[in-house]
Order: structure tokens, then sequence, then C-alpha cells
């Protein structure tokens, strides 16, 4: 019986990058005592971590708890993680020794969970891994699709910009957009030549100031900063911007961010902004979910290997492994193989 | 018979401040023909004109034509304001000698317009200046309306903040939100205390980190950077932007702005942002005023010689004149009185 495990903790607040070691070190490995399992819980082993930029938000010094669409982590406690894990012990009617399940199970290598906040992880059809569940088949694959259709109410007839085009949310919104949506253009930004061929590949297409000539109905926002606000210079009149993330400022405080200067474009083009969080959307999933289903069948929708990128990490390197999202080296949703 | 005519034409696109002399005098007085008066047309005497701070955009070097609402001023052409003026003469069956009529006169003594471009301005009932067709009862006046409660969609439960609460379209704004469309709480910023007072006094709450201690349902805002970036956080959890003006910015170039830093928070709190321009708007202009009208008699608008701030100046001192609208010392809207 599991009694023990380790965890990753909250060290201290970082105001810049998180720091992997030194006195400023971010995260502590600790290994503590395990709950016992109450009825309706059920203890699971982690497989897989998902690493998302928003976990960044959640440790920063300057969040407000009030102002926060989750709780921040406090110092001395379980860094938060949404991961896919196996059940090894259940006192829950809903789940059995041996089940694939996923959770908010933390940056843990064993987790108690209450049954009603875990959800089952069905075998997925084309032999394709359970790990999808985590990216495109998860929250980031909602995300992508709540902010494109819903959000920014993108039509067949309109250009079409993401940023971050080769990321976890980027790669959905470029193939719903183009595929599911019918856009003519659709352009993708991305940050490095490989991951413009790789995002091109899947329906964008290339050279930006030549694409945006006529100016930009919808631009999907994913990096803030520098990217965000040249886009100002490119949206249409009457335009729209999903605002999703921004993740070229969440290392820096603000004394550091570039901040945007060209803002009274959104007044002269009469641009609107839309901020978005996926969980104002978590009612419509299943119903997402079938639609990706249905479009994968249809080849409007292409979801393999290399829409995700899974790192075989030790639990030592998990907070390493997450880093990755920030230096621009992972293409696809980033998750973690323990 | 006027043949010719003082005018003050575009010397240079200024980059920062517009100056008044020097080897970068952004003006230059000039004495020129008028032309012929043909049919349909009147010629006008401009009796007093409209100061704007849109006017500042458009003799900004790196206007895009492509992406501004109106045509910028060339260099050494008449630069454009609209003003309340006398007809003089007529060659146009709807207006007569001695008629007071609104229009885009320019800064010009005198001025050969085509009547249909130009609009009568009948006397104001209470005995209310005409030059209140340049301001509450023009287009600073629909420019608070659509804004507060077409683009806001300002509703009685609402907390709203407006900035530059003392200006022509904030104090408008102010007394919109309070009295005619019944907010309980209305702050307005303004940049001096005696400012304050008077905005005050049009039914706005004082304090502004007390007021918004439960956070901010709608902002309309009149003067961009440090303020809006202040605002951003804020604003409450699905509260709305209505982006009107950046006054903070018209004189700054690009490099020396100082840039928005708080961006995250229209995602996390999912704020709406939408810019507006008041020629969108037109079509619903005579609606309004009809409504404003109304709103006077029922005491639920002011308008006073408060509402506006005319200054007496002689021709050569109309970019002088023109320029307090960026040291903050008009309160109301700046008229010139020639």
């Amino acid at each position: 019986m599991v009694k023990t495990t380790q965890q990753w903790h909250l060290a201290s607040k970082p105001t810049d990058l998180p720091e992997l070691s030194g006195p400023n070190q971010t995260f502590k490995l600790v290994t503590t005592d395990l709950p016992a399992l109450e009825a309706n819980q059920v203890l699971v082993k982690t497989l897989y971590l998902s690493n998302d930029p928003a976990q960044r938000g959640w440790i920063s010094p300057d969040a407000d708890p009030e102002r926060l669409y989750v709780p921040p982590v406090k110092v001395g406690t379980l860094m938060h993680a949404r991961g896919l894990a196996e059940v090894v012990d259940s006192k829950s009617e809903r789940f059995k020794k041996g089940d694939t399940v996923l959770g908010s199970v933390g940056w843990s290598e064993y987790a108690v969970l209450n049954a009603k906040d875990v959800q089952p992880a069905p075998d997925l059809p084309g032999g394709l891994s359970k790990t999808h569940y985590l990216g495109a088949l998860g929250l980031t694959g909602i995300t992508a699709y709540y902010g494109i259709k819903v959000v920014a109410e993108t039509q067949a007839s309109d250009t079409v910009v993401v940023s971050g085009a080769a990321g976890a949310t980027g790669m959905m919104v470029v193939q719903i957009a183009k595929k599911m949506l019918g856009c003519k253009r659709v352009i993708g930004i991305a940050g490095t030549d490989a991951k413009c061929k790789w995002v091109e590949s899947l329906g964008a297409d290339d050279d930006l100031v030549k694409a945006t000539e006529g100016f930009v109905n919808v631009y999907f926002d994913n990096v803030g900063g520098e990217i965000l606000d040249l886009m100002f210079t490119r949206m249409a009149r009457y335009s729209r911007i999903a605002a999703c993330g921004a993740i070229s400022a969440y290392n820096a405080n603000s004394d550091r961010r570039a901040g945007l200067k060209n803002w009274f474009e959104i007044i002269s083009m009469r641009i609107q902004v839309r901020g978005f969080i996926v969980l104002d959307y978590l009612s419509k999933m299943s119903e997402v979910l079938d639609e990706f289903r249905a479009a994968l069948q249809e080849g409007k929708l292409k979801i393999d290997e290399q829409s995700e990128h899974v790192v075989k990490a030790s639990f030592e390197e998990i907070p390493k492994t997450w880093l990755m999202l920030f230096d621009g080296s992972n293409t696809g949703k980033l998750v973690t193989s323990l």
C-alpha cells in the first residue's frame, strides 16, 4: 500500500523566469504522507502531466486571488497541474483499479482525489494516444474552438491570423478555422521556420505582411506583447481580437514588459477585443468533443503524434520540462511522460 | 464682396506636441483667394471653431490614409475643423444671408461650402448658446451617448468609470450614465481638484480606489495611457471598456508612449473592449438630440455655460487656443470664438 509520495511544492514565487536552483529556487522536491483514502475517493498514480502557460499565472507574486480564475498556488504547497493517471486504489463505485482517468493530480507521484473531480479517459479511436485528452481533445482543443468560433465569431469570409500557431492551442485554431469553419485565409505566426512549415501543413498560409495586405478580420492572440502590438496595425475595420494568452509577458514583471503602444488602432479601426477563459465554456465540452470526433472522421481535423510533444522525464525533471513552454522548444501540446 | 481669406495651413506634420513657431512650426498663416461661389454653394464667415482631440490625428506623420476615419490633412492645405458660421452669400435655396450654420469650415475666416454639407443651426430653447451645437448638442454629445449606451451597453446596475470626465465628451458621459441611464455609481476621473468638484456636481461619485472597491463594470476611456493601464486592474469580471479616445498618446510618438502593461487582465477578467467612432452613428443623430431635449426638460441633463469653455481669440490665436486641449486647461467643450 502506497503511504507516501514525492511532490514538487512551490518554494518561492518567481517575479521573472522560474529558477530551477539557487537561493530563489521556485520549486522544491519533498516527500510527504498521503492522506488515508476515504469513501468516494480514488488513489491515482500520475502517468502524464499537462504543461500549460496558465500555470505560470498561478505562482505569480502579484496574483490577486480575487482576480484569478483559479486559486493561486500557495508557497509550501503542491504545484497544480492536470494529468492523466491510473487508478491504483478506489473507494468509489465509478472507478476501479487499473482505470485511466483525468484530473488535477498536481506535480505529485500519487494523489488522493475525490471521484467527483475525476473524469474517465476511455480508449480513443484510431489508436490515438490518451495523452491527447490533455491537449487537442481536452481543454486546449476546447479553448481553440471557443475562442475562434464563439468569441471571435469567425466566418468563412474572414481572414484569420493566429499567433503561437505551432503551440497546443494555436495548432487547433489553425485547423478549426481553415478546415471546420472554411476560412479562405488563415495565417499562422510561429517562432521558427520548422514550426511555420508544420503550421502550413495544418492549413495556414505563409508570409504575414503579404497575407495581411487587405488587413485581418480575426486575430487569435496567444502571445501578447510585441506581436499583438504589431497586429493592432494589421487589423481591418470592425475586426475582432480573441485574447487567449500572453505568453510573452508571463515571465516578465511589469517593469520589463514591452508595453502596447498601438492601442489607438482599436479606436480608429473600431476593433472589438474579447478576453476569454475556457472554464466559462466547460458546459459545452462534450458537445465540442463530438464535433471534433466527426471532423476527425471527415478529415477536417488532423490529430496525430505531431500534435503533441511528449517528453519522457524523471519525477525530478518535471519543472525543467514545464519550462520548455517558455523557451519556444515545444511544438504542439507539451506533455510530460513520467 | 469678399474675395480673399486668411487661413491656417498645415506647414509640417508634428511628431510630438505641435509647435507654434520655429523651424518645425506646425501651422502657417496664409492669405488666399476664395473660389467663386457656384450654384448650390454658400459663402460663410466663421464665428466659432470646434476644438477636438481628433484633429491631432489628422496631422500625424504616420497617419495611414487607409486606416484613418477621415482623410488626413495634407501639408500646404487648410487645417480641418468644424465650426459655427454665418452665411454671407448664398446660391442655395436652403440658406439665406444671415443664417447660422454648422459645417467643416476649417481654420479659415471665410469658406465656400457646398450647401449639402452644411447643417442649419436654429435657435436653442432656454436661451442656450448655439455654440452647444459644437459640443453637448453636437458630435461630442452624440459620441458620449453612443459610447456609454450602445457600445458599452451600460445598465442601471453597472458601476461606471469615465476618464477625461471634465472634458467635452466625459461631462456628457457622466450625466447620461447617472441621470439618463440611472447608474448608481458613476466615477469621474479628471485632472484637477476643481475639475473633480465640477464633475461631482454633474452626478459623479468621488475617490477612485474606494469607489472601485467592488470593481468596475463599464469604463469609458477618453485618455488611454497610464490611466487606462490602471483601469485594466480595476475592471470586474465580464466588464466592458468603450474605447473613445487616447489623448495622453496623441502628442507622443510611439517611442515615447508609456505602453500598456496590464493587458493580461483583459484575458483573466474576460473584459470586452470596443473601439468606436461617432461617424458610424450619425444616422441616429436627430433621434438622440430629441432624447437630449427631453432630458433637458426633465432635468436629467444639464447644459449651461459651464458645459463649454469659450475662448475669445483673434484669428492669429487659433492654433494656440486649440493646443489648450492638450495641457489640461479646458473644462467642458473648448470653443474658439473669433
